[in-house]
């Protein structure tokens, strides 16, 4: 195989670039060698090297503990479990949240075989008994596997002093309703939050 | 700005990926470190250094002159000229065609100022003395700017001894008329087959 045919093979295993586009993204590349093309090389070589998994809470970071866990402006009793890095990136870009995180790697799942030994559990339940610790917010995607392992997740916990919460459910900022399924519209009115009052 | 900012960042540049999908991009590396991040690292390295554009053609290649172009199976009086080597390579996948190259490099636009000596057209009229030339294929795209630049070609080219041709318009194949737009239609019209001739 050629170097640029290697080259398209592998660009097109990344999500969202399928075989056209990564003939398309190759070429790109080498239109633009010295701007892109071998900065991104380089980046990505430094990153495949110096990022990994914090030890604590399972984010990727250049450094071990992460950035978020050893930052002492954050609030340690308060833990956000998510599934996924990219989760963790997502409530970062808020800015709305000051714990700390926890994440799973995954979610509960018997069609992928994915038990509750296959995820970073243990090492949650570990967090729990750290001093102060008062809150644990599931931040699962709202999707059946992930509210599986929500649900499991509340079991587990049962027997801990620590609060456990989870996202709202709820018409999303700017969501029109009617685009909106029926399960969302049902929860929004569930917990619909009172404005004013009734005279008793 | 950190390690993984600047990955993102470039991995956003590549066509096809914007912000969002270069985040998903760069999760998905970062959990197939050696399996894709480091092999794509390498690979996106070695192309940048080792493939050039072709002296002759222009075509990108770890070797110059090319391998189309040093390929002593393929017509040498054949030229087909292209506006870019994803052209190129788009013709190399029919394997419909056994002659050589010249492409290009973009196409004319006095909105982009590019003109006739911002194009690779000078090597292109040197490359028609060469002996037992006999045809170049105008394999521009259908569009103003490739059509304008194929009209100043063959004007470039009308003093010269050898067959001008361009590429058939007509309907795709696959293609349904109530999908077309007109100009394809008219074209197929006008460029129509006879498949049995009128009795006189």
């Amino acid at each position: 195989m050629s170097d640029l045919d290697r080259l398209i093979q592998l660009l097109a295993k990344l999500p969202g670039l399928g075989p056209r586009s990564a003939r398309r993204a190759a070429l790109f590349l080498l239109k633009r060698r010295e701007s892109l093309m071998q900065p991104l090389a380089a980046a990505m070589a430094a990153a495949a090297v110096e990022m990994h998994p914090c030890l604590i809470c399972g984010n990727l970071d250049t450094a071990d503990p992460c950035r978020i866990c050893a930052d002492p402006e954050r609030e340690t009793g308060l833990i956000c479990v998510v599934e996924d890095v990219g989760d963790l990136w997502a409530i970062e870009r808020t800015g709305a949240y000051a714990g700390r995180y926890h994440v799973l790697g995954g979610t509960l799942s018997a069609l992928a075989g994915v038990g509750p030994e296959d995820l970073h559990i243990d090492t949650l339940l570990a967090r729990l008994h750290e001093p102060g610790m008062r809150e644990v917010i599931l931040a699962m995607n709202a999707t059946v596997e992930g509210q599986t392992t929500a649900h499991y997740l509340v079991d587990r916990l049962a027997g801990s002093a620590v609060q456990i919460s989870r996202l709202a459910h709820g018409v999303p900022v700017g969501g029109e309703l009617d685009y909106l399924d029926e399960g969302t519209l049902s929860a929004a009115l569930a917990a619909r939050q009172v404005l004013k009052g009734g005279k008793d």
